[in-house]
């Protein structure tokens, strides 16, 4: 687990992802643009249509024996064949967070199996996941995934059995931003 | 839970707080200052001899049953007779931030007993925490306790009792800083 990583989401008419469509999922959507740009550990740049700040951060969830089960399958971002992307912003309602860490756990996993899911689809869906809720930021998570044109229906297929989960009931803002490696 | 709240403590030659001593525990100490101000949601004043900044967040290991526990005991800052103060930062090991979720709950409470101890002493010691990890500053964490002069003794049981915890064998920077309101 290395330190935290700052990294932050740049939409402009320049950058190393296109950007396909920008789709709201739950609540208000994002303006607009034609590419995304993803900085790690920099600042941001100042002619950005829209900026999203996140960090990686130490897991809040995972067992042992799912951090395990992950760590086995999992591939890092960056493979040359992994030439699809999507960045999706979430937050969660004010009753989630005033949930207590047991309750939080027993929805995330034991009833939505949001780590299970996920692990289905690895290696081909590879994800990282941005705190921003002390940034003071819209959205309280930035999860970026990216695959290859092969994964493209697994995908799909993941994105809407984790919106069908009883975790989603607290999410009040997502939206769905998908992309492709323009370089 | 209300949103998380931005706080910088600043240390110069003017605040509500004086600053009685700074003590050096475990690493580097922090530089010699006379008085201390607390900023909550505001920007850090450009003076300050130093500063560190956090946020207060949701809860991450406390069970619902524990949450009650808290709730029914704890008053809140602010208090006109709680006359004393700490701050306490500390930063824990990158092996702490490796661990599981339950590896960290299992250490941090069924072991270390943090959140039964901090419960004996409630209300008297009253106390907020602020996470610093993911803001690139020198510590994980910043904890703030107000008490009156009549639980001073109480207050360093309570750090010596912590301080004894499997727990703190993940602490690798931590500085004491003891304060008495100035008005």
């Amino acid at each position: 687990m290395p330190s935290p990583l700052s990294v932050v989401f740049a939409a402009s008419d320049a950058g190393l992802w296109r950007i396909d469509r920008i789709t709201p999922v739950i609540g208000d959507t994002l303006p607009a643009a034609s590419c995304l740009s993803v900085h790690e550990n920099g600042a941001a740049p100042m002619a950005a249509a829209w900026s999203l700040r996140g960090t990686t951060s130490n897991t809040r969830y995972t067992t042992r024996a799912e951090t395990g089960a992950l760590a086995s399958r999992q591939e890092g971002l960056g493979r040359p064949a992994a030439t699809l992307a999507a960045l999706i912003p979430i937050r969660k309602t004010e009753a989630w967070w005033a949930l207590a860490q047991d309750e939080r756990r027993h929805i995330f996993e034991e009833s939505s199996r949001h780590i299970a899911i996920g692990l289905e689809y690895l290696p081909g869906i590879a994800r990282r996941l941005h705190h921003c809720r002390e940034f003071a930021e819209p959205f309280d998570f930035l999860t970026w995934f990216e695959y290859g044109p092969q994964d493209a229906g697994a995908f799909e297929d993941l994105v809407a059995r984790l919106r069908a989960t009883e975790e989603w009931h607290y999410v009040d803002r997502e939206v769905d931003i998908r992309l492709s490696r323009s370089a």
